[in-house]
Formats: C-alpha cells, structure tokens, sequence
C-alpha cells in the first residue's frame, strides 16, 4: 500500500519535470534568454522567504504561502503560459487551468492530491492574506527583472506605464510596501525609457 | 530604515537571479538539455512537500526542509556547480562555497543574512534529521532523472553500478524508503543497459 503511494508521488515528480520547459514571456536580468516556469516558482518562493516582513498581514502562513508558490504554476505544464496582459488569451485560461489541474493533482494518491488541489484553488482566488500575499510576489517578480533588463519586454510588447500600473496595483492587496517600491520602479523605467510613459 | 532593509532585500533576490545561470551535469527526464540549478531547487523543494511522509524522522520540520532546499544551491552563483562524481572538485569545493555564501548571505540585512547563512550551513553539515532529509531528495532528484533520460549522463560520464551506489547510499540516512527505491532503480537502469554493471 505504501509502495503504492511511492509509486504515484513519483509519478506526479516526474510529470512536474516538464515545467522546466514551459516557457514564460519575460526576460531574465540579463536579458539573454527568457524564463522557464520551473525558475520562476523557485524565484517566488524564494523572495517569499526573503521578504515575509513586508506581508500587510503579520499573522499569515509563510510556509503555506511558500507551499503555494512552489505549486501555484504546474497548471501550466498542460495548459502553457498566459501573458498577463493578454485579455484574450486569459478569458479561456481559467476553463483550461482547471482541467489542467484535476489532471496533474490527479497524479497523486487522492487526499494529497486533493490537498495540493485545494492550495492552487486558494492561491488562484485570491482571497485569504496568504494568497494575496502570493500575487503580490508572483507580480514583483517580473517588475524586478523587466527593469534589470531595461525593459526588454514592456519594449517587445509595446506597453505603456498605465498598463503596468493598471494590471498590478492589486500588488497592494497583499503588501502595501512591496507595491509602493514597485510603482517606484516603474516610475524609474519610464523616466530611464525602458517603458513608455502613455 | 524599513526602506533600507528592503533595498538589501531586493539586492539579494536580483543576485539570486543568476542562479538560473547556473548549469548542473545532469539532464532533464527527456534527455534534451542540461538542468539548471535554479529548476532543480525548485524541483526538490517541491519532492519535499511531495515526499514528506517518507522520511525516517516523522518529527522533523517540514518547513524548514523546504527552506533549506530552496537556499542549498545559491552559493553555485559564485562557486559553480560541482559534479557529484568528481572527488578532485570536491576537495577545493569547501572552501569556495563558504567564501560565496558569505558574499551572498552578506548581501541580507544582518541578522537574516546570518539566519539564511545558518541554515545552509545545517543542509551542508547533514547532521539534523531536516538536513539529512534534505540530502536524501537532492540525490534522488538526478536519479529520477538521469534513468528516465535513459542514463545519458551516467554513460557520458562512464560511470558503473557501484559508483552511483556508493556516492549515494547516505541517502538512507534520511530515507530508508526512499534508498530502496532509488536502489530499484539502479538495479532497474543496469538490466535496461543505461548504466554498466562495472
């Protein structure tokens, strides 16, 4: 019975393997190559640790906000990368990311499948401070390296500052600091010309 | 003051970034491309959540292994990634990694530098039972892979039966259900012709 559990967990492992090849739209730092989805996680997660102190709410779960980070992406294995400002793209991404979803969690024995389930379903609704807290994250992360690479994206995807203010300002919603020093960058890009100002 | 520490913060995690730069020997489970450092503490962070009931300590701190994996590897951003099976490399490897785990820790405000600093120093000491947890998924992860990869770096590498054993065996240490396993497969990788018997 055991061994059967074993068994299904490295199933869903070895399924999780194909998110290193899921493409995101933006750039690294450097500019040199884009994203994987599997670095990404490893990103978030990580600057969750680093930045826990400037959550709104001081009484959250870091280690479920940790737990989802790390999780909240592997939809995309089957269901591929959405780019935050496309508005088509996201009407058919919900439909898809939850088939997507019963597929992957699927993988595992039922109750932690269900377990990891109900984790992505809450990271996805956006409701309790620990999720909030994830979008905050989930939106610095490529504010942080669109700007280290001089805007290389905003630049290839034609957009303009109020887009980037408009489709993150719910940053605040899981910290009010992070979305502060993020609207603080944004400001620096337009000023630097790394993003166009209207 | 805030402001200060959460410039420190976000320097620390545009550093990181630079992990994703960073190329392991081993492949992903389709054999087309090398992992990259940054993935692969992703991947293991998330085989901790995955495979917690399988450690031998069921009293351990799960949270702090996640931590601990999501950390383990950053010093590679200045001392690079050292081959398992490469005795010569490991000898200089000590002393490399500490010098880089103080530049990269040192970049933190102080005492979460020391605490981030700390806990890598547990994962390389493999003493606590998180640690030893820990390096039990940081060996299984390549595993996994490379006899899913059909052991295209266990053949590239020349490397036999009793080589893998040996170098991994302390996996048990952790996880005596998962040394069985990653032993199954071995013997498994061997009958299949991806890793010669000696």
């Amino acid at each position: 019975m055991e061994n059967k559990k074993l068994e299904k967990r490295i199933e869903f492992i070895l399924g999780a393997d194909r998110l290193k090849d899921v493409t995101r739209r933006n750039y690294l730092s450097d500019g040199k190559r884009r994203e994987k989805t599997a670095e990404h996680s490893w990103y978030v997660a990580l600057m969750a640790m680093v930045l826990e102190d400037h959550a709104n709410n001081k009484d959250m779960d870091i280690n479920r906000v940790i737990r989802m980070l790390l999780l909240h992406d592997l939809v995309e294995i089957f269901a591929g990368d959405t780019f935050l400002y496309d508005d088509k793209a996201h009407e058919k991404k919900t439909e898809a990311e939850k088939a997507a979803a019963v597929k992957i969690f699927g993988l595992l024995p039922e109750e932690q499948g269900r377990r990891f389930r109900k984790l992505w379903e809450e990271f996805e609704s956006k409701k309790t401070p620990e999720a909030k807290f994830c979008a905050s994250l989930d939106r610095l992360a490529p504010i942080l390296l669109n700007y280290e690479s001089k805007g290389k994206l905003w630049k290839e995807a034609d957009l303009v500052k109020s887009q980037v203010q408009g489709y993150n300002e719910h940053m605040a919603e899981g910290s009010e600091e992070l979305w502060e020093f993020a609207k603080k960058r944004i400001k620096k890009a337009v000023e630097k010309g790394y993003l166009k100002d209207e």
